[in-house]
């Protein structure tokens, strides 16, 4: 049985893809916040507008780290996606945070960011290309 | 007494600034491999041209993570320099990787990269532009 | 899923609020002991009385330490909350040793104590003035 | 040999009394800033005025915790000493952070604290009313 | 919930007085084998006669510390009850592995050992003279 | 309750023998992929064919570790066993593995192995010959 | 290099015969405080007559512990001695932190404890009879 | 500044060669024991003839992992070479001894063993066939 953190981008819906492939099998998927502008408003919501962008931002990011880092730290296996848009920072940190606890790693991104990954690829136990290949990869792992 | 690793771009010499700047003071610093075209090639030097780019670039990420990991594991602070170019997935990474070890996390980085940098400001002990303000930071840290 | 320690003040039914405003979630909600009373007296009614304020007082502590540390180990997040009165060491040493286990850790404290808590807020994920932002956060982290 | 971490209150010199007596013994000893002002200050000169207290209590805090942290985690033995002034709820969030590290604990304060601090106490392996029975601790953990 | 490893003794049925009186409650006991015999002879019966004292014993003894060692780290508190007969230097020893690993000590002996016993009541959450006084201090630790 | 992960040689059934005796105690087995071909080309199968001999080995070898590492990690007890033929250096890496995790390591082979295995029977805490012996052992351990 | 930390009884000068023996190689020793009167006393002498003989106990055992735990951890490897009298429960409560913390464990004990020791012996890297043996063992271990 | 554990075989002096080349580099090398028969015989010369194979060597096996298992902890970089030649599963043991820790691994080994070795080199950071290019490494490693 495995605990599979996926996180990285939250621009679509390729989380579903996999949980949906695997849903028969013993697998326990965590993910972070899907809703962005929830993600985003968190703070200002509930602790109040910080008047400030910094601030705004930062009392959002705090709180959403506590489900982030908390679901890595009950992880196995933590999945990243690396889409076509964005800076995307946040799911390199992941990749960074997973690595240092020893998390085993599985990176999806396109060809053609082959050379900006090399470092979290090389602490990947897997780097594909698509979700569908991370689906094939759990049920390997998952047999009997 | 500090151990400090300068993570984050290589492409210009803001580590000999901060550097220069402590000489008189009680800081190591390590830092990774400043010379980028041997930091590219260093697999396809040593253990020789794999034919094709992906692995390539993987040896070399390999061995230099060897270097990457070990100082960040003997440092007691980090500070990441985020540039105005790239994707910088490693400065990202490096941040994420010492978060997890619990280094204490200095941040760099131009004001328009507030809400893209939200995540590892969120874990950063400190969050500057410039630095000189690092090594204000350090001098503070290290005063009798 | 998350599991949540209430840590601080016993002197009023602060805890109560948050776990019935919670009790449809999956969250698994740990406590010190209530009940103040028997807090105090578990040394001298269990050991018997060491014939000493600070004996009696040690030997109480140290059985509810049992309790206390057992449970911020357990949790992933740790709630402490400083009310207007008392000394409250108690609560800041809480927060402390939750800090060094790497727990997530939400300060609830009135607006005056901005100055005299600034290195707990400085640990915190999230700094807050009342039981009801507590409930918002934690329904907004265990959102699908 | 032993490193030893002077933790709390930075109004009065008893810091000095410490180390004096004990400047001939194989002793290290750290501190955290002594400097009231500068520690208070650090955050508004450095990183500059946040226009409002909790921030700039709140970047001051983060970078002061830099030291404390570090030092705490370079440290065998923790002293705390609780004075007769103010709330001092940094002095007993070290105790914990220094706890649940399992740092080995020296706590001093007046008879009069007994009760409140019964929870730091409990941790502590010596509880004293003087600087000067630590460093008599000091000069019996040393013999050779 | 707490999970309790009964050390020491096997020599009286010291072990079932504490179950019983808390099998109401939500306590997860882990013993070490009852039966002294079985103990004492799994090496030769399994691995086979080593023709030696010492080698028959070591076999038996390594293959319980299997037994004894995974469970006390699954448990949260371990009492140790030290009886007026024989070394038991193993119930010292699984003491001492307790406390390294951090885990909560209660132990149970009677007065005239107080001077032998001192470094281990030294390490101890609480120290009694009988069983039910560890169930009234489990029972206390288990209140809602 | 134990979780057991049967390590070493996968061209036998010896899992089954010991899965299948002690399938009425309270042993939850842990194993690596049993189907040789599957665990071989799960790398060129999914990930794609690599054109290189090290490389399709080195993808299929680093998807299986998420399974062999993870496993080790969630066990209490590692059973390794060393058959009469091929390398079998994995089952060697798997043990140091688990006994720099201090996982309890019984280890199987048979009586030529004496010398070359003596490293890792020195890290073992049962070395038999037979799976009836770590079926008897386990029995032994899960005793009420 | 080595750290070796020399615990058990402290009534005959066991310890000088391997520090000498030893002085030419590179190998540190840590002991617990040899003068037995000083060790028993620094309670009552430092902290106060406590009134009470548990306490007077405790008070120094709990001051000698910041040594004997902080020095276990500063060292690779424990030799622990077990003499002819006494209880010597604190050498078998030594044995055991240190065999938690992965620290390598030599013992020397006469031949008729063999049965009342086999657990630490379970635990020791190497049991032997005499310091001699140690010295052998240490200066094999350091050569070149 | 890197600590480099050069395990495996030791049949051969591949060690002097990186030793040597490496000497006026900041690079501090450990290693097991050279002289085979010293390190095979330690157990029946020190502690005495066990008149039975299996212990003889046992006696020696746990002597010897005193200095590997320890050096292997001081180590920052673990080099392990397979040969041409015996099982070698110590080599192996001790590369997933050093993986489990978070050390960094290079092996060495020749092209014939790609298939055997897959599943210790996915552990590796670099995969070479010759001591130079290991040493071609750690220079690389260490420069400025």
């Amino acid at each position: 049985m495995y605990t599979v953190y996926l996180a990285g981008e939250i621009h679509s819906n390729w989380r579903e893809e996999i949980i949906t492939a695997c849903k028969d099998y013993d697998v326990i998927f965590l993910t972070p916040e899907y809703d962005h502008t929830s993600s985003d408003d968190i703070g200002k919501n509930v602790v109040g507008d910080q008047e400030n962008d910094f601030y705004n931002d930062h009392v959002s990011a705090k709180i959403n780290s506590i489900r982030n880092h908390t679901y890595i730290k009950q992880a196995d296996i933590v999945v990243v996606k690396f889409g076509e848009k964005y800076k995307q920072w946040n799911a390199a940190f992941d990749a960074g945070y997973a690595t240092a606890l020893n998390k085993k790693l599985i990176v999806i991104h396109p060809g053609e960011f082959i050379h900006a990954l090399k470092e979290i690829d090389a602490a990947a136990s897997a780097v594909v290309k698509s979700q569908s290949q991370v689906v094939d990869i759990l049920k390997h792992l998952i047999r009997k």
